[in-house]
């Protein structure tokens, strides 16, 4: 047996929460030389640090993250941090040799993106961005269909991602409805998934025209004066991709009703794909080579021994959840780890991500289509 | 050109409207030699006649039903009466060497059922139990699949018709709620469809176990008394067909939320296959022959060229209504008589069905299992 | 009983067959004074036109369309003629005083549509402009529900119309190949009709921004030689709403799988609605108002007595089809025509929604956003 | 902090790994005293055993299933064995006053059933039997509904358990296709869930009449040979509630295509409740206290906060798994070890559910209705 993965997590809020259950869950299923061990973890304040440590088993503690790379016990860093600490946090570390996962969106922007992306290449470390709806296995399937020649050439990608938690105007002004502290709204949680999406199951995006908006323009400062609201609700934008395909990717946190709903629907010459996030055990999978009178969208409940992941799961019929996905993730990083060997997504996916964001930014700005840079 | 079918309808009511409403349009979507003409209608009721007439376009009117059939010029009878007259006038009518068309349930019990086939069979007549639903488009594809054995062996007919127009304990007592009156209640109005639609797609049942309850156990009368309801709110039967499949039959006024919901699920060896009523352009078909990774049920939309009657209608996705069956049935009728062939389903298959109603009806007495007759 | 109207169709292909079927069978379903008269049909082929008549029971012919609206026995002239003879049919038809409905798109551009709008404005005739989706009774009742405030303030209006008729690469080229001569591809057939539905249920549409595409290139002419395909298979647009709403539409040929799949989504402040045409009957609903406990989409199926147009049909759950939104259309212009009173949508509408197309399609020559004129 | 419980497991197969990622889990969603300690595991294969402790870290081995219950350091034993072992290891548990949760079916026969019942009683030890889907968020939902009275008097309960793990007729002839060593075949895997979920949501089943069928009549054994098949491949049963509804259960291993679809539907006279496992995040719910004009099936995610025990996982929308029910089941188990208060569903349960199987077996065997014994 190997020597067993020490990991340091930077952060302890929702998706500190999703990745501990995973570095828990992982060495049931997957077949690891060593199960990572929850060395220590980070967080400025104590209080939620001491919960998150007691809760979740991280063995040691630290309040300030530079203090945490330092360490001679820890082989990686899981950074899981507000955005806007992504870039010290993950430069630091790659200087120091650790591996790294980072949450999306990457950084600031893309300009961020790429420092980190360059350190960690020029430390040589596994690098992992955690767009962890790659590992929906309906969505590996969908890859595999395409690699396949299934949809023969793809001429449409159309992605939603719908969420209603901004609906109630009374929810209280807070420094993510100011965009100069929190950067873009509904772009950064939101679209950087599905382009992420977009660029692994279709390929790279190549110009983007994009439309934003605030609905609710002002919201009660807990002050009880109001607040500006410039980060958007809602964003929108059109893509053409270099291949060929025209898509769309359509954001919002005012949709009413839906409450994590991530649809993507992709048409090609010779089939078509739907997928949809609250219900990402099955995938809905068109052919052209069926039989005419009886082709139609099949709904595939992606849970048998021969999909992506499931051999290590449970019978047919047996559904997965949400937070699968990061065991999924973190199952894929610890071995690349061990083998020496790349993962994806990687720092380079998420800083292409990030310059399809920044140009769809740029193009809401200027009301035209922007190019996304070549690389 | 041919000469055109003169038709004789008896009765007005809700299913005479449907009726009439194939006869009027069949012409434009059937290849007949000669659209029918609506040459006379019978009700008892001078006003209801009347306005019948009126707005549906018959020429002439009757208020006795055995005028109706004497008359010479009337070639085609179509009987849309209460339950308890279809046995005498179809008898008279096929006396007369009329071609009849009768709704369904065929009759009061299966002994008239037999009286009415064999009536028809001597005058050798064109006989026709209206069993719409064979004539879905979606239904019809559903039999061709398992007689080209996509289904390979069949297993199970699961069906169900849930409404819940009786739901209202409200709804005064009728004529209808008295057994000895109307008749079984869910048996005849919803048993006899799904009934009629496993013989056409499974065959022949051989034995069945029934349990029947009344909820409402009494309702108010108009003259503000209570009645006591004895005709049954639900009916469920176990069957067991020839050939060995196993099976149920739900029918119930009382499924709320429900309105017009008749689904059956046919698993076989090879496939399965699931319909539901109010999404009748819909059939889903499954394929053990599909590559295990993309097996999953199929939507298929019933609507293309190369799906049954459709080629006469519309293009690809564009729904069809409930009343086309009509049209497909009146279309279908018309042109076996024209051309002295036969139609289904026939008066047999309406005496088989009633034969399994019956059966039914004495099991549910007796408290076990009883045969359904050989013929 | 008030006099018949006489109608004169011009045009005898798919829209003449559907048209037809409405005629035949308004009267039926609508109280109407008298039902309408098919009395003249037009085409220049004679064939087309003979078996046109005998089919659909067109009582006179003529292969001259000026001959047609110059009778005095019409009055109503009906347009099912291809695009480009829109314009000078119904200007014609409005200079002698008849009625007039058109089939959609309204013309080859917004400037046709506004001199059609002027001469019927002008010769104070009923004009109707054939948006058929409007009266769906879930469509009717979306509008019904949000004029109702059910959805409070609208923030999206997200619309695709997805069809694959042109995904095989051997659909020989034809005229309609040719933007030059066949008009806009995706955006006439298809975005016409959900711009029509933007404008209905959320109100006037501002600012667009459009990218077109081609995928099949260049598709083989009966010659043997390849012809450029000109005509968008593809037309996607960002649109900004006066109200405030954001909203796309999105149109394709080119969608694998998908026939007649026309959905919305509509997100407001206080509720949502779905609507997918495959599924007509069904309208999806969505209130905060609702316990939080059980909030969901609804899935209302629209075939109750209390919505829109079903008192005249069957009971709850017995499914409408596609063209019955002819019937109510048709039903609704007679009785506007009985009575002198206006009846929606009319060629305003049709102005409206052509101008909205002619922005986008500038908007995508532009690569920015343009704005839609203020009428 | 209280002590920590610790668990011995009798059995490592299927059932011994969802168990055991329950016992991982629960202390990171659940706020337990102390979080169970996986201290020694059982199984007569040694290899077996190793290969089970070292993945999912039980801390010591017994081959010897007594031997584990005589430990002074086992508090609850866990029985996930082949069903034969059930009664005894559960009886001895009990003797040594462990506390005892036993996956099911419970027993041989109802006989045992009491057995193990009273033995727990008498030891006064929690005993637990897993029912796992009682604890489905959206199954707890419904049970709320129900005792709120939002479904009114309850009339039907259908329910339906499809799975096709034997549709392949080369699948080898096992022990378990011998009624006399396997006992029932779909009854105790499937019906024994549904039955569990019927009593739970609508009461105590009163009379039962059955449908049993073995469809694949022989397979062929290791040898070579052929070997009858006994056990049955689909038990279908009609019921009578105690409180007066009429319901079924039908399941079946021959459901092509279906893998582990347990669908459920409630009719009440103010509502109606449908459920299906493969969904389980989802409930369809409808009332008749909504406007007539918006009545419809409501599609509740069960993910919100205020649903049942939601609050200690995600955001809404983001969906759980098959196993989280275990991880609910032993949660609610150690905190009521923890708290000596009663948990459910317990042995009492466990022995209605399986008297209500005998008397289907019964039912089936005598070809007629058979009561459920009072107690």
């Amino acid at each position: 047996m190997g020597k067993a993965i020490n990991v340091g997590i930077v952060g302890t809020q929702f998706m500190g929460r999703a990745h501990s259950n995973a570095y828990l869950d992982v060495g049931y299923y997957f077949d690891l030389d060593a199960p990572p061990v929850m060395k220590a973890a980070c967080d400025i304040n104590k209080n939620d640090l001491d919960a998150f440590c007691k809760r979740y088993g991280w063995q040691t503690q630290e309040t300030d993250w530079k203090k945490l790379i330092e360490r001679d016990d820890i082989d990686l860093v899981d950074i899981v941090t507000p955005n806007f600490l992504h870039k010290p946090v993950a430069v630091e570390a790659a200087r120091k040799g650790k591996h790294i996962i980072c949450e999306k969106p990457m950084a600031m922007d893309a300009q961020e993106a790429r420092e980190m992306r360059d350190a960690a290449r020029e430390a040589n470390v596994r690098n992992m961005l955690a767009f962890n709806y790659r590992r929906v296995p309906a969505v590996c399937l969908a890859k595999k269909l395409i690699e396949e020649g299934k949809l023969g050439t793809i001429y449409h990608f159309n992605a939603v991602y719908y969420q209603d938690w901004q609906i109630d105007p009374n929810v209280p002004y807070l420094w993510r409805h100011d965009k100069s502290k929190g950067g873009s709204g509904a772009h950064g949680d939101m679209n950087a998934h599905i382009v992420d999406l977009g660029r692994y199951l279709v390929g790279e995006i190549s110009s983007v025209c994009c439309a934003q908006e605030v609905f609710v323009k002002e919201r009660k400062k807990p002050d009880g004066t109001m607040g500006q609201v410039t980060a958007d609700d809602a964003a929108y934008f059109m893509a053409r991709f270099r291949e060929g395909a025209l898509g769309v990717f359509l954001a919002s946190r005012m949709a009413c009703g839906r409450k994590n709903f991530l649809r993507f629907e992709i048409f090609g010459s010779q089939g078509a794909i739907n997928f949809n996030l609250e219900r990402l055990n099955e995938l809905e999978y068109y052919s052209l080579k069926d039989d005419p009178a009886v082709q139609g969208f099949r709904n595939l409940i992606v849970t048998e021994a021969v999909h992506p992941y499931i051999d290590m799961w449970w019978p047919p019929g047996h559904i997965l959840g949400w937070e699968h996905t990061f065991i999924h993730e973190v199952g894929d990083l610890i071995k690349a780890i061990e083998k020496g060997t790349d993962v994806q997504a990687d720092f380079h996916d998420g800083m292409r991500c990030q310059q399809v964001i920044d140009a769809a930014i740029k193009s809401h700005d200027g009301g035209k289509w922007v190019d996304v840079p070549e690389e």
